[in-house]
């Protein structure tokens, strides 16, 4: 059978992620290299995992041929320009949320990729968690009727360090964070968020507002037939990573989403102690999984992804809006550009 | 022991309701009378629950001098109204939520009460709520720390039949449901919401928006000492009366609300069923007697109520503001009239 | 309308709660007098409730005429003497489990009652619980098809003290805990057992073996019409106060129980912390008080106590087979003495 | 890396699971051959999986050098000849729960893996649970003190076909699924059983009988340092996959097990609509793919297995206690034969 090569480019706790999961768990995969900004830490990874090469940039990485695919795991800011490296090397990719950190940058990497007819696809793993399946597929069966309402809530257990807002290599809460809740609304109502209103608040960590983030958000959404919305984001829970989403509809409301992470519970004289799930990486262990396997089904099937530059565009737009009326306090239209669907899916034939 | 004797005005289900606790369950109450337009109706409750007298209306009710108090439970158009009868034949009050469906009325039956120097208690039953007064509790001893965001939601079963609407009235959506949770915010936060931004959809009921109402809402906070909230309210959940808060704060986070009415459920091949409460008088059956007996305890200790004039005002100022929201499709400042402290809370010395 | 004058025998922690429900919540009782041996004990709590009388013993008592039934709430083996002199006495009684802690006890007590024509209630509070009469009424309905298995279980947060045990007033786990599903089991099931074996175990307190008792005990059971079943008894789950009931059939399966008291959590660092119920007088308050109302409206209404004399002999039957497989490690079958069904239910007519 | 040649014997609906664990998520074993009773069946699914050979049985399948390692999972009856041919082939050993359906078989299974010199591990698969490793933890880490009651419960959905009957190839309800908790109370509590009592039940199908087997069971276990617990097994649950354990000890208590199977709930107006586990191969996939991860790892590692010979002789002898006393309706000892610590953990040295 054919095996897809495969090169990937950050290996901070997310890009290590795909490296062990390619590495161990996706037998079609040969991962052939890693690269970071970082090079001695590039070589330690590729060691531990017997990966045969290490590089410090994308760039150099790209220029081996027995890399057929590249995963983008890099910072926020740097997505766009690793999307055009290695579209300009005739890559096929996956590059982690967002597309973009502002609607120039993504606009200049999708035209990178419709120039190389390469393929792109976007790292919204929720799309691939067993629970949001099962609650995609009921609501396309009909079981809550039209939808009326949606919620999301994201909340991290701690806040990042202060070296992170420092090196202001992420984009900023809606970006890092509530981009997966806009593409997760998109997706489960196949329906477009015409308008938001946003607020929020740097209470508790006003330092954080000289960096242009925020502790908290609330995003009220309007939708193009009728539907609204509600997503939440917060940055310091402290209990646990908590991913909830309630879709509510006519007939009958989904629920998904549960604190508890393993089903063991300790009860004594302090009362109940349930471990709560601590981060993305425990929660969505099985769809960070499910996700790399379909992209390298998708390459070496030369199907057109799942999850594409469109949704990639989209997401970020509501992201775009939803900065605008938090700086101006007003609600902000979704200014959706030219579709790009023909972008990054592949030869014409295979749509 | 001294008892208080009572009048109950508006006998439909929460009246009746609050004729039942009075009844059977607050041994300090003398229910002496019921009033309903309706006065058949009256009539009829009287006669089943052994109350000696019935009227066809507030006023003729509250020329009787055993009656030292008065509960209203009118439909909501007319609660300002049967506040200034109360008020102007002397008698205590607790009246339903909302204060009035106006400000304009509310201002009217406030210096009604003021005139009067009687109390007035207004319906918030969810602050006897056991539930509810645990989370005030542990919001109060810090178990939150600083909060930071607060969602509620409040869902309806089945709407209401299309007469409710063609009779005209009750307040729409914001009056008649989500000013329980604009009064909720403000007594768990002790904060004040100081500008809201509301969506509202009619989407499955097209014909509702005739009577200026809606189907669902999602109203955000932003309150004066940095947090920010969100409010649903809906009316047709279909699977049951639904009423859930999360306080989310610097340090914990509190959940209040739960689904299943009683801890008993049904497994079998189609899945678990497990009674969903319906509707509220089910839901807060502890909170409506609590309130009861804590009003005719408040009236007979000469204590001013714990639930005040201001606080049917201060939700009342919310709700229009989000009306106003709902209407301009932008964020609104919610107006603060004149502190009301004074009003309603009995003869200066007791306060 | 008519009212019952009631006296309560014993005011300890069960016999004050029944004494607080009949004072404040039965309307139409008139609690005309409280005895306790501890003679000043019971005029304080006579002076707290605002009760006219109180005496030193059942006997004194029993000699108001205004007294109509007698409430037993006296330590276990103190009740079938308590029976006796109420039947003697021609009061209608409602006695607290168990009915006696032995056979002989039991049936002097019964003779006392059928001599009398007295009715006699047994306080088996479990069946006025609303999830276990909700449970009641889904197996009658059909909706486990035939019951084949029944698992119970019954866990206090902390052990009796010492005093307890010294005083000897009480009987072992079985008839003081246990005998709570002895009957529970029957009623749901509308199955007599006939055959029990239990283990029981005194390791983590082995003191209390010298007084003839043990922290946790298994009772296996085997049912007439060929269900079988377990119950679980244990005196230090130290996380609450836990009664929990599986009733597993053919067609579907009931679970009744909850370990949360309120519908509120707290996550914060350390996880989520639940209010658990700590003690019976919490989980099953509003049991206790439809008991007692209950109790109050049959003597009134001429009727004959829907848990009967029957009801408590058969109970007490199953303990004593248990005590009996406990001490000989053997499986040990119920002898059922001859049916009294006519004992303890008032005038023939009535039944 | 080197890497474990293995075949697996048996590819019904367990080995079929190992099959596609060892194919395709277990980097270091090559799956080098099926092996089936029904050779056309073995063929297929070595054909489906790419898979070099199949046979129509272990002993042709044992030829072959490049096996290093054998996976048994044929009917219950055969186990223990299967050990016995694998072993007299020199190959190391992965066999399915049951070791044996009795303790000649199993003593004769274990004298050939002694005289082999290999190593055998039992699938005892709960071990490798993650919710069961955490309350292992607990309990080892003292939150629950000294245990005091252990409790379990297993439930089939449906009942297996009546040709799984006829067939008589697997145990009866004891060796077939409470030998599962056997081992679990075994394993948890660090403990032996040392007496059991069982009651079962055949009334919801009496023709079960016919085949020595039963519908349900509960069985009372005595252990040798003082706690005592009970296991429930039901076939016919019809509403889900359902394994639960609840460990109770003299500080605290821990629940391990959910009905749940993914966090998505749907509500309507028939209630709440969960999706429960539905069978042992969904419930506890994770478990599966850990447990035959951990057997290659150990033989490539030699090291002596985590779940020994032993291991599977005491829960034998537990089964064989239990079917002794639903025969004899008394309680039964546990006979422990010589302990068989050295049996199947490899050289002396690795020990």
């Amino acid at each position: 059978m054919a095996t897809l090569g495969v090169g990937v480019a950050g290996v901070g706790e997310m890009g290590r992620r795909h490296v062990e999961n390619l590495r161990r768990s996706v037998p079609n995969a040969r991962l052939v290299a890693v690269a970071d900004v970082n090079s001695a830490h590039a070589a330690r990874v590729a060691g531990e995992l017997g990966i045969e090469h290490s590089f410090a940039g994308l760039e150099a990485m790209t220029e081996r041929s027995d890399v057929d695919a590249v995963v983008i795991a890099t910072p926020d800011k740097l997505h766009a320009e690793g999307i055009r490296i290695a579209a300009a090397a005739g890559k096929d990719i996956f590059c982690e949320k967002p597309l973009a950190t502002n609607l120039e940058d993504a606009h200049a990497a999708l035209a990178a990729v419709q120039r190389a007819g390469v393929r792109l696809q976007i790292g919204f793993m929720r799309r691939y968690d067993p629970a949001y399946l099962a609650a995609k597929k009921q609501i396309e069966d009909g079981d809550v009727g039209e939808p009326v309402l949606i919620k999301s809530i994201g909340r991290d257990k701690d806040p990042p360090p202060m070296a992170f807002y420092e090196a202001g290599l992420n984009g900023m809460l809606f970006y890092n964070n509530t981009i997966h809740d806009f593409d997760l609304v998109r997706w489960l109502l196949r329906d477009e968020v015409v308008e938001v209103h946003a607020y929020t608040t740097v209470a508790i960590h006003p330092r954080i507002a000289h960096y242009g983030d925020v502790v908290a958000a609330l995003v009220n959404l309007k939708f193009a037939r009728g539907a609204i919305g509600n997503i939440e984001s917060y940055i310091q829970a402290t209990y646990g990573y908590d991913v909830r989403t309630e879709i509510v509809g006519s007939r009958g409301s989904i629920f998904v989403g549960s604190l508890q992470q393993r089903p063991v519970t300790l009860f004594d004289a302090r009362g109940s102690l349930r471990p709560v799930a601590d981060q993305f990486l425990t929660r969505f262990a099985d769809a960070y999984l499910a996700e790399m396997q379909d992209f390298v089904e998708t390459m070496l099937g030369d199907r057109p992804p799942q999850v594409t530059a469109e949704d990639g565009l989209r997401a970020l737009e509501i992201a775009v809006a939803a900065e605008e009326s938090h700086r101006s306090s007003k609600p902000c239209a979704v200014e959706a550009g030219a579709r790009p669907e023909a972008i990054g899916t592949g030869p014409a034939h295979l749509r």
